[in-house]
């Protein structure tokens, strides 16, 4: 049994799901596309023969389409369609972030938890990809005793003129906060943004860059953060965790090595599509496999909520000179107490 | 539109395929199984709900069977359902090594060119490593001049009593045969064996352990090839190409580094499952894509052919106390100089 | 023309020099040696033939002796020597810290001033690794670009009992207090200690681990700094240097890389020891060298003054919750705006 | 008490050692020297006042020289001087290959054996590499079972028009036939040379290159070592040992990393002198501290002429086009088992 997806927006990331859909993952086809731009919609019906819908909401209520993913922009759109998927009690993946502020966010739990039903992925694909799951398993296990530290860096080559100060949190420094809050599997209790004085001279009107995020969990981990987006150099994800007894750092897949002009050489990727395209993969086809299985396993809305509330948390600090601001979560629901990504 | 394939065979490799088609694989369907023990065919039905053929050939005849994976053991009786396959223009993938003498590729071969359309693909399945991939894009680029030397080691952490010495060279060396064959993108000339006076103590009758091989090309690249199938360490493969301005390696992916107990330390893998999974989903989407649009692209019977007369001058030169034998080759038909993998 | 050494302390630092020179060190003879210890002296004296002075001022003032090494403990202590050998105006090298107090720091430096001539070198010996001087070379040629932020790391394996949370800053983090501020060639505008709440088991009474450092230079370069001294794995120096178009950073040097038991391992070192051992033999050289030629060129006395000064700030940001505290440095004196190390 | 050394013939090595002895060592003066161009020995003179001889022979009979130096070329030059040490019963560090030809050795070795204690030590300075130290010890404690193969690789950026293919043998490849005949403890039972039909296109007129070297010790190690000394890339001396549970291979000290353009990048030094100034340091020191002991540790006149006629046994194999001779060494005399280096 095939599974039959529609994709709302079908712009760089929902064409990616279209193409990822149509080659790659098992158990699915591109049954449905919709994108306030009529010539995107056509393009991928033209590649992958979808069924185009003027209105996303029309996608998501066709009794012939099974699930739907969200990759509309700008992302407070997100809402609506997952709202609307939740209502008719189909699954939908959405794109990060689930929407663009904690009140959309709780809008969507709280149907969802109405709904009795979990029926919302959020597309934090960074849990998937295999050196945090390495790391997740290293700090379940505690053969390395308990993390104490992590040490990140998240660094672009380049960003368009179009990308601000408040993208660096809530655009990018966002996947560490996902992330990081899954491998500790516990909750913030401070943020704090740091602006040094001394930028890049890369950068543009509106961008502070670099940036220091720091985020303290409840339990007492301190975790530091470098956001850099216009490093000239590649596409750099770093993660270190300290534990007690040692040290596991992510280390972007290498293929081969280099040895040429007096330098033995590893490629650091250009590109985040290179260097997490396994994690696409294997994110989608969790969540194939969870609606096909009726039972989704990967990131919730309330995780889309946490996020959302750090990175508010964030904001304030910044905005107030970078002094450590506490994060307000509600209480976490019983129901993704229940329903909660291993 | 979605592939319905057979699997004859449902050992260790093809009870992986059969978990590949079900789980990972794009736009192909488990329709039938196969196997001389029924248990096994059985146990592949209860799982993914493929129907059972007695007899192989039953399977390859059925017209609800598009195209046929073959991984039998042992491997001399691939023949006869590839030969089936051919005759009724059906598409097969077979596994490594495509049969165990010159003279049944050679049926194959002549079969296919008979049938005047590529049908087989041989499980070659390292062509589709990512690193293979990368070394084949700096050889045919030319950026760091032409290729001198290669420099492999293949090696196993154990073998079971059943494996001697003969399957260092037909099941483990054939591996590197038919790689740099691909990669440099021509024949041998000669082939050469030596046994080291030296053998590990983890060996056992039957088996030399470690043995030397040893390669060149037409054009002269010299290759040598360490086999060591008992190496207590791990599952490690290395493929050095040493071109007139630099050097290209192979590196086993790495997700993560960790730092304990006064060392910093990268994984090698056990098993060859973890190292090539990557490779063996490729190879074998290949497969499905290359059927669906009726052009298989992958290692051809020829491939199969060339790494079984190389084999041969490998066991005659280790026969003959390590001297450089010959590798007499057949001329390439017109047919598969036209049909070969790019 | 062999320089006549003294030695006044020699406890594991001062012991370890004596043994430097006596094997390593070009052109210099341990001449004489002193120690509160007397059974110290004597060993020193047994081994290398050195002659003991009781009152380690005796020492300094003896024509027979060129120069002076001060390796006292408590680091209070070293002033007296210091400030003897300046007004005799001989030369002399100084462990780090200079002394325990900016106070202390300034008698030395008005002194020196007064004798109108460079006679102090103080023993950060950091400077004089090969990779902190390749590091220094990339900042300094600019090829990167500018250097925008730090992140360093520096974890002992263990420490005794004695070893307390000031120390973690005064003993410690100056290392990295005076080398950054040497790699930068500028001075620290701000600093801050920040204990966080979780911390390390093998951690004992008195002593938060691990802490975390921060320095914001002059031109807005900002640092981070991991100090966790009890993290059981190894002596672990990283040093980050985030440029504006690229990064270099420490690696300690590796000799051989052993692949067993499934992982492929460089050695973290155990000690410091062996981890700097060829900064300690160029230091000691350099100082040689610069008394022969008349002419110092090592971390001077105000060098060690402006670590001073840093480390009272991060002993104040901590006391005040870790707040971020001004570094309130004296204008630099001309004369060490003239004498300093390139 | 400081040694008197005297240095016969100061080209490119000679005048590095004369420096060293003026700079680095610990314990020597240089106090003569002597050329056949006399503007060299002026120049050493002038910057290091040794006293200048005007004939070697003189330098090595003035009783003001403690300890000699040859380092003149040709290499069969390096006899005479040996010898006439020897006759006055002095210490005397030779350069390799200690003379060209194993019966030159043979006079040194009997004459050596005839004075009846170890006078000479030849500039083997590979052994004291720190890398090949750890190798050494790995192979002697066992932990990795025995040692079974040996992978090397001796490449050089470029070669001077005047090198030619003997001489990538008698003057490249003679380092690793000394080493691994050290590291292993034992002698070679046959040795080969292949030219592999494909040559880079940065050779010249009488260089064959790459060469392929083998050889396979009494206990039956086998080892291949390719020589490459117009790689373009960088000078790489590559040694990995295989031993029954793992493997330890040499590794270029790193003392940073650089990212940029999109790769991580260790750096490949140029030229020996980088790559093995301390291996240069160690021996010279070795020798001193041997000479001031009265009992030398480093490589004997034996080493030497094992390295001779292993030479030739390489080149008789590529005279008659690759095939494995034996390596005929006489048994080695009791003396040389006596005294050896550990
Ligand atoms: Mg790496
Ligand atoms: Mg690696
Ligand atoms: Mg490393
Ligand atoms: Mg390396």
């Amino acid at each position: 049994m095939t599974l039959r997806l529609g994709i709302i927006g079908v712009g760089t990331m929902g064409s990616d799901h279209a193409r990822r859909i149509a080659e790659t993952i098992n158990g699915a086809t591109l049954a449905g596309v919709s994108d306030l731009i009529p010539e995107r919609a056509q393009a991928i019906h033209d590649k992958f023969g979808a069924k185009i819908y003027e209105d996303g909401l029309d996608l998501v209520r066709d009794p012939q389409i099974d699930a739907v993913v969200v990759a509309t922009a700008p992302h407070e759109t997100h809402e609506q369609f997952v709202l609307e998927a939740i209502k008719l009690g189909k699954y939908v993946l959405s794109e990060k972030p689930l929407t663009t502020s904690a009140a959309g966010c709780r809008k969507i739990v709280d149907a969802e938890i109405a709904a009795g039903k979990r029926l919302v992925q959020v597309g934090f694909m960074r849990r998937y990809d295999k050196g945090y799951q390495e790391i997740r398993k290293a700090i379940v296990s505690g053969e390395l005793g308990e993390p104490l530290l992590i040490h990140c860096a998240h660094r672009n080559m380049t960003t368009p003129p179009v990308y601000n100060s408040d993208m660096s949190i809530v655009e990018t420094a966002i996947h560490e906060v996902d992330v990081l809050h899954y491998l500790l599997g516990e909750n913030y209790e401070s943020a704090l943004t740091f602006l040094p004085k001394k930028q890049t001279r890369y950068t543009h009107e509106g961008l502070h860059d670099p940036q220091i995020v720091e985020l303290d969990t409840e339990s007492g981990v301190h975790i530091d953060l470098e956001v850099f987006v216009n490093n000239q150099m590649g596409y750099d994800i770093n993660c270190r965790v300290v534990f007690e007894k040692g040290e596991i750092a992510l280390h972007a897949p290498q293929n081969t090595i280099v040895k040429v002009a007096e330098s033995e050489r590893e490629r650091i990727p250009a590109e985040y599509t290179e260097r997490f395209r396994q994690a696409y993969d294997t994110e989608f086809q969790a969540f194939v496999d969870g609606v096909a299985n009726d039972a989704l396993t990967g990131p919730t809305a309330w995780d889309g909520l946490v996020a959302c509330v750090t990175c508010d948390a964030l904001f304030a600090s910044r905005d107030e000179g970078g002094v450590r601001k506490q994060v307000e979560l509600p209480e976490t629901p019983q129901f993704y107490i229940d329903n909660h990504m291993d």
